[in-house]
């Protein structure tokens, strides 16, 4: 299970902070390490002293230039957030997170990403509106800024925590036929695969494109309707099947205007 | 909260079954009973004397022809299923069920509906595709169908406890941002209010009379198609705005398309 979660560090400053995520996933037994255009070296010194012991995930760290590229296999985002945004996103706990995984991973082809952004700046909206969730660590109001490597460490506990307790909750809960997160095809007894980021990316790109065709989108004005339109589609989290219903329905629409 | 849950009861043959079905209801501190096209009489010596002091829900029960009527206000339809279908639909515990009430229910609009099928023959597969989510109560495979009045009870007991955490939980637990079924726009950090049944069973008609119009849909070979669109829209509980929006889009199509 704990093979198949992805740590993704976006535009990151700071080698030794680095260092300190690689140590802090080796801790909790994680080991596939993606690193978005990073903002410095990733081998130095500092990271390999902060990462003391763990610098083999800073030679194995996958390097890419966009989030998609890094999460385009994964079959649930996960972002790290504050809470407070102008479009409010399905927002989960840390310990909502690690219950949902050993159904969420049930599935083989099932990849988990948890998306962490600047030190400074956190993750762009954009960014955001690529996850299925948003995942909020509770912290103290008036301190609220947790440190990268930090904030790593304790998403990690969780899925830690959640592999251990799978040796028996994953293997009951799974059959179960509980869904965590309520709605979302994870669970062994979903009848078809999730859809990938990529699937999803193709989607949304192709129903940018029909919404403009039939002038129900401006893109010069785009208002929220875009942003929208992902916080739905992404909450139901859509299998692969539902994907190919929806994308058919936006070449029907062509077909039927001419927008193609 | 537990004012703004109601107990629906569809197609109920054993007048003896609604009487036990109020004493369940009111020892657990439900009101709101809603009897659909019930096959017996509903004031009888037999519900009366089954009710034992619960009589009074006899009488204050509303009357309605269709599901859709007596859920017309609902912002959550839960179906009472066993476990396997043709079509899998999101499933949740009994225990998740109550989990998820105090955040459900935090907004003074949200009304939820616990929607119970006949003594013989359960709900129909029309009726659970009206419901954004199943609920199965767990129970021996080699005995597994529960009596009416004890299918209501234990779910009666869930909300009820669910209700007495509140105290605390509710209070923590609806501002905490934390959205139990993980998607559904119910907590009261969500920026719109959650459609209501009769919104989106309007969507649900539209979104069919387009999809016929434009050739990708075909009442007289339906396949599962509206089946799965309604599992993929009612998974992600769209909230009003969201629903607005997608009959917008509808509407857009149909002037584009001559549609109208």
């Amino acid at each position: 299970m704990l093979e198949r979660i992805r740590i993704v560090l976006i535009g990151t400053s700071h080698p030794g902070n680095i260092g300190a995520v690689a140590r802090a996933m080796k801790n909790m037994g994680l080991a596939d390490l993606a690193l978005v255009a990073p903002r410095c070296e990733v081998q130095t010194s500092e990271s390999i002293s902060r990462a003391s012991g763990a610098d083999a995930l800073l030679v194995t760290a996958s390097l890419h230039e966009s989030l998609d590229d890094a999460v385009a296999d994964a079959t649930l985002v996960v972002g790290a957030s504050a809470r407070s945004r102008t479009l409010p996103w399905p927002m989960i706990s840390p310990r909502q997170l690690g219950a949902a995984l050993p159904a969420e991973l049930s599935r083989r082809e099932a990849r988990v990403a948890l998306v962490f952004g600047r030190e400074d700046s956190g993750l762009t909206n954009t960014e955001l509106q690529r996850c299925h969730r948003h995942v909020h660590i509770p912290t103290n109001a008036e301190f609220s800024s947790l440190n990268l490597a930090a904030a790593v460490q304790v998403l990690s506990y969780e899925c830690r925590l959640a592999w251990l307790d799978a040796g028996e909750a994953g293997q009951a809960a799974a059959p179960s036929g509980e869904v965590p997160f309520g709605e979302a095809p994870c669970g062994v007894e979903w009848d078809n695969p999730p859809a990938s980021h990529a699937d999803l990316e193709r989607y949304f790109a192709h129903l940018e494109r029909v919404l403009t065709a039939i002038g129900f989108h401006d893109p010069e004005r785009p208002r929220q309707l875009m942003a929208r339109l992902r916080r739905l589609y992404l909450r139901a989290r859509p299998d692969s099947l539902e994907v190919s219903i929806l994308r058919g329905i936006l070449t029907a629409i062509e077909k039927r205007t001419g927008g193609r």
